[in-house]
């Protein structure tokens, strides 16, 4: 049917759902009114970035002037920032699986309530390339783990639960054949690698703690190109193992800025 | 010595240190000079909560008239928020783990820059309680994970490194020898318990995903209840885990909101 999933029985007996951390809620907004009609969402860490997004594809959509602003759907709650341009919604995320999940359960849960169909999410912003050329965008088929796995593991209360982090292999191509008409930025279809750390976890040298040599990373970040990772980030495991539980054909598109 | 220390022998010999998710460096700002004399950094999730307690603090400390404002001096960056008043650094940090720990890292590195001596940082915000009164006061004695354990599981490349997250128990009974002066707000010291998830990870019947019944979700609270627990979070071990590490005097104090 197209509509977004939610997996949940205990949401159907609830009198209100309050989507706390966006400052929306069931009895106080009519979200159907405000969402049925969104098709494409875009999340990235940056409330800023997202604000310029927002704005970029109002332009390119021709609905508004220069000038012309638009409003954060979330202003009541400083977690996350939300924009909208027509059918297109622009989401926050902030930084790390942790914070990605809390917007992403709200998400999921506001486009449920507002009976959307045929939702594509993606995943924008900057992360850590390997091996590829600076600015250079990278579109994730799969999400690794740090031990390069295509899996992503859920604490549920005190069990873990190991959940699938394949994203929608169709919507990868279609995006790779749009980079096709922007010659300035090669683009490509790799692994990205997520973690829970930027620092000890992504092998960075200048962290207030560094345990491991220059070489030591170096051998380490040469294990995860040879498996295929061309990009690392901290957000791709839960993003697509949420999305492909809740039905969002969802993607990963990740812009390598050093 | 009462510095702040670092654990990173790759530091010394870099020519510049760009703390890049805080807008700061060695380079570009005289760290010395705008924090060295700090004393008191508190850190807390949401951005314009830890403006309210800076200004807060301001008028605290008779530092500024009424309306004055605060200066957000991570203006350039959107990740975090920090604000001075007088001794006190205020530093938002976001929600999870993850965003905690890349703030603490350069956090850490900007008390080391700055030569800061004796700081006491402190954790304030809300959390979940477990079986004790809205509107309590939780001091954390240690921060344990989703097991009930005191330690904090740290991905070094792809190694695992388990680390210590006792806090400073003599710091927790000089606040709750504070809290006395303070009636309304009932005080306790406990475990707090730092999961990655708000929803599937803490017992909450309302994410999208939910697959387990309302009386699994009680015995499990039931059993972190018994284990010490007091209240939920997501940041302390990490929190408690990096400031016992580089020698800062950390302390976790959360307000029970519902």
């Amino acid at each position: 049917s197209g509509l977004v999933l939610v997996k949940n029985p205990h949401l159907d007996q609830m009198e209100e759902d309050v989507l706390y951390h966006l400052d929306l809620g069931t009895k106080t907004h009519n979200l159907p009114a405000m969402f049925g009609d969104v098709k494409f969402v875009c999340v990235g860490g940056s409330p800023r970035r997202m604000r310029a997004f927002a704005q970029f594809m109002q332009r390119e959509l021709g609905l508004a002037g220069p000038g012309e602003d638009v409003a954060d759907i979330c202003a009541g709650s400083d977690r996350y920032a939300m924009y909208r341009a027509g059918p297109v919604l622009s989401v926050s995320h902030g930084m790390g699986i942790p914070s990605i999940s809390i917007m992403l359960h709200e998400l999921i849960k506001l486009l449920h309530h507002a009976k959307c169909r045929d939702v594509t999410i993606i995943r924008i912003g900057t992360s850590g390339g390997l091996g590829i050329e600076p600015g250079s965008v990278v579109i994730t088929d799969t999400a690794v783990d740090s031990s390069f796995q295509p899996r992503f593991e859920q604490v549920v209360l005190d069990d873990v639960v190991v959940r699938s982090t394949e994203l929608d292999k169709g919507l990868a191509e279609e995006l790779l054949a749009c980079s096709r008409d922007i010659p300035d930025f090669p683009t490509l279809i790799g692994h990205t690698m997520c973690t829970y750390d930027f620092y000890e976890g992504q092998g960075r040298l200048d962290g207030a703690l560094c345990s491991f040599s220059s070489e030591k990373k170096l051998e380490y970040l040469r294990r995860a190109y040879d498996a295929g990772v061309r990009n690392i980030e901290m957000e791709s495991t839960a993003f697509a193992a949420l999305c492909g539980l809740c039905g969002l054909k969802g993607e990963s598109c990740r812009f390598h800025l050093l």
